[in-house]
């Protein structure tokens, strides 16, 4: 406060405001999208140290940025964004989304958190101070997300109040464990309470709650959801209070079903979100940009549909000097020539133009010791570490379903050669398994699954959900093992594998998870792993998307898990081989 | 957190939630507003714990309210009030505005402040804790408002930031001194930031502010106003981000004028704010029920004006728990027959009874020692207190304009006697002084006024803003100062005296400012106070309240303080009798 050179600063832009100093960045002849009053008004902007000085007639400047009609709206705001499912490293994601048009994020880093902890979301958030973007945290509230297997690390409680103490952290993440805040879980009642004695937000994750159920689980503080998928679903927790985000990501899309709840009545409580964006969507399609974009098609009006990205999440996540174009808030812009079709042609943080025509124009510098270390740290595996002995002529074999993240338990008939079960290529039945990753421990838990359609060789990778451990599906476990040993040496990463030889991979040094390189080349490497995997015989389009998620146990019916086959409905593991 | 006496009370909710167990209370057969979509619900509403734990059916409880169609509201929410001018001290004044409807109340103490300081602050606050309404601060911004008058205290930056660290604290309130902060003033812009590092609000007082000057001003941090007094003044306000507050008080009223600016695009961006409320306006008409009956009159759709007193102060002012009939959300509620006629018949607190058909229905201990004591702290007046030399035969004469608080500053032939200037009743020149009353100092100021209309006698008070020393009007010295006396004697309050005599009298010994006597008795001792004045010729309806603003010196033109009168636009002392 007491800081004379910030009061300089501070009275500069003062002076600027007054139009007694020149600004440092003038944008005359535009159209300023008004989000307070829902007004297009034809304003100069005047912009000093970062901050929007002055809006009006009569500014001046050292440099001046001709709009000649183009519109000028905020710095669009993701409100809920997993950056690791993009799989890259903070600074390849700030190129990758600013050319979009996001200049803030609220992410969880759940994923992170789950290998690394409370110290590499640390070391992660330390790198945005360089880059262009502002980045916030929502700390994940459920790390482990269950016992059923092996994690890198675990967020007690206090580590969630230590979080709530860093100044990006707005609260407490999507409180997933909703059985656990219903019941009256201490440990998650806890949690919630680390972040609203904090004077923080809780933010919400109720997939087909209503009811008394829901009513239980907004007593225990989450004011927003962003997992309604049906009409009905949003309008009963829009009336019961929780702030709707509207999610249209890579994997689940509710835009279209949502949409017709935002009216003049609701609009103050809804914002869209991305939840999951993949590089490649990122890259092809945009981030909130292309949800604005969809919602315009769909009908709404382009001024709203700004507004439920930027103002409407400033609001809620109480950013006071975000989501407007407005004196005396950051100087995070976005230039565009049609507010029907948003297409950022250029976009400016803190006053510096950091994109243009879909191209980020700032550099990162290429640090040569990741932040965040690799973290695959397999025990040796033994010769039989993918044997499963046969005790009958029957397996459990988890069957996946395209386009859904449940699974089905399915109980088949299992090729068996010298008491041992073997893949079934002809009958799309392969071997499965996940090798814990993180501490060493040696666990490795095998199975059956169906729907991946590999004729031949193996796929595997590091992540996955929500432990991410090691997963491989394949044919034989040579090439499984060759997998593995490839993700190892990789320090974690994708790969495809077939008769000993990789076809394809992509390495995810940083935790297992994410990728150093720009979005290009990791979205390269995306396309050639699906290409590899094809050329096996994977008859499902995202294969990894897929394998992505068979190590998840709290997501019906059977799952894999380092610890053994789950039974996610008996919460209890099952042998492969039935009697 | 641990707590866990805490951790089994939230349990119960939580099964009261959940249908599983018994709340304490049920509205049933009511119709709720449901700020959140605009709608009219009819379900039951369960309480546990003070805590709305659940609506929809099939709940029970101890105790049910059978509503028969009534509609349930949020407590209503007051977002700039301040308490003083109700002449009531803290648990009579929440006596006042609980039959009501207000439930939460935010203030910023200003005139305490002026008298006692942060430490008259915090005891006023404190008396809270006992009563049924919810008690917020906005920090007083500008203690004193200038140097041109002796005030009991000032408030300096770094109590400020220690306010910042109160819990009832949500930012600073009205930053009155705009020419200080649009010039970068170091301690205005000091005060506003220790709010801001603090995550707190800055509310803002811009009366006329428009273009440049108003852009400088939202720079420095405010991010409301509550002094709009014109349609085009409101939008622009609106349109540069700030809340607009629409006030509807005892002296200011706006309502009618700034209505047209709430439409669908703008209401979440307004609230209604009273500033001001007599004690007898709160009697008669009430108080923020008032301006959403009147509103309602003026074309405003019911629902959206209980939000503009309920969910959008509580949005803007980031009271997570209030605002809503919701899950999670205190049981502040009001029960009204009609919506488009609002007059609360019942007010519960955190799911208590606390008033009915106009009454409050909770009862307040009498304290024997009240917690801000008397401050009045006069110098014995000399013989010669009010003398004014005549150094010619005219004199500068402020003259009150009714209905407005501005004065304008004449030169008047002026009455004399043995050279010394006297009161002119007959063309309404009267004596007035200003008698400093905190410190003991000695100072009087002395002056000429003319409105007030006094055939004899005099008027006194120590409520006067912004230093709040005592004022007299009078036709002559002997009864101006019997006047101080009297107001010694009572340790602060208004005063009406003739010929020696008292004929009418308030005892404000809450600082000066208050009384600790019910809002009946006060409001009938200002009847009889205006009726006494009346009685000795006083020409405008309210004189005491004229009175209250005729020694704030930074309101144009002339003015009266314990300094000497002041000239306003020329920031300096000018002398009574002119060469």
């Amino acid at each position: 406060m007491a800081d004379r050179q910030c009061l300089e600063i501070r009275r500069r832009v003062l002076a600027v405001a007054r139009g007694e100093a020149e600004g440092d960045l003038l944008f005359s002849g535009g159209r300023v999208l008004n989000v307070f009053t829902g007004e297009v008004e034809a304003a100069e902007v005047v912009v000093a140290e970062g901050i929007v000085a002055g809006i009006g007639p009569g500014y001046r400047a050292k440099e001046t940025i001709e709009l000649a009609g183009d519109y000028l709206l905020p710095g669009l705001i993701g409100g809920h964004t997993h950056i690791e499912s993009s799989h890259l490293g903070l600074p390849q994601y700030a190129r990758a989304v600013l050319p979009t048009g996001t200049t803030s994020v609220v992410t969880d880093l759940h994923e992170l958190a789950n290998v690394g902890g409370l110290s590499a979301i640390r070391a992660f958030l330390d790198q945005a101070g360089d880059l262009p973007l502002d980045v916030f945290l929502m700390a994940p509230s459920c790390v482990p997300a269950t016992q059923m297997e092996t994690s890198g690390a675990s967020l007690a409680p206090g580590d969630i109040a230590e979080a709530m103490r860093w100044p990006e952290t707005l609260g407490l993440g999507e409180l997933m464990n909703f059985p656990g805040v219903i019941s009256g879980d201490g440990e998650c009642l806890d949690k919630a309470d680390a972040a609203l004695v904090s004077g923080k937000l809780v933010d919400g994750h109720a997939p087909g709650l209503s009811g008394p159920a829901l009513n239980a689980y907004l007593v225990a503080g989450p004011r927003s959801d962003h997992e309604s998928t049906s009409l009905e679903e949003g309008r009963q927790k829009l009336r019961r209070g929780m702030y709707l985000m509207i999610r249209e990501g890579t994997s689940e899309k509710n835009l279209e079903e949502l949409l017709p709840l935002v009216t003049d009545r609701t609009y103050p409580r809804c914002l869209f979100v991305v939840d999951d964006r993949s590089c490649r969507d990122l890259r092809q399609d945009g981030d909130m940009d292309a949800v604005i974009r969809k919602a315009v098609r769909l009908g709404l009006d382009p001024v709203r549909a700004v507004q439920l990205a930027t103002i409407n999440p400033a609001t809620y996540f109480r950013l006071r000097e975000r989501g407007a174009v407005a004196p005396g808030y950051l100087a995070n812009l976005v230039v565009t020539e049609d507010l029907t079709d948003l297409r950022p042609k250029q976009v400016y943080y803190r006053g510096n133009l950091v994109a243009e025509n879909g191209c980020a124009v700032f550099s990162v510098e290429a640090k040569r010791v990741e932040p965040i270390g690799s973290s695959v740290n397999v025990r040796a595996l033994p010769q039989d570490a993918f044997v499963i002995e046969a005790t009958s002529g029957q397996g459990n074999v988890i069957e996946v379903v395209p386009h859904q993240i449940i699974t089905r338990k399915l109980k088949l008939d299992v090729r068996i050669r010298d008491g041992r079960i073997e893949a079934d290529t002809e009958r799309d039945i392969l071997k499965a398994a996940v090798v814990e990753r993180h501490r060493g421990t040696g666990n490795i838990g095998l199975g059956l699954v169906r729907g991946f359609g590999l004729k031949q060789g193996a796929i595997g990778g590091t992540f996955a959900h929500d432990s991410h451990n090691i997963v491989v599906v394949g044919a034989n476990d040579r090439d499984m093992r060759r997998a593995v040993e490839e993700l190892e040496r990789l320090g974690g990463g994708l790969v495809v594998v077939e008769g000993g030889r990789i076809l394809a991979s992509l390495g995810l040094p940083i935790a297992g998870l994410m990728s150093p390189e720009p979005a290009e080349e990791v979205a390269e490497k995306l396309a050639a792993l699906d290409t590899a995997a094809a050329s096996l015989g994977a008859s499902i389009p995202e294969p990894f998307a897929v394998l992505s998620f068979l190590a998840l146990p709290v997501i019906p019916e059977l799952r894999l898990s380092d610890k053994g086959l789950v039974d996610v409905s008996a919460v209890s593991l099952v042998s492969v081989s039935t009697p």
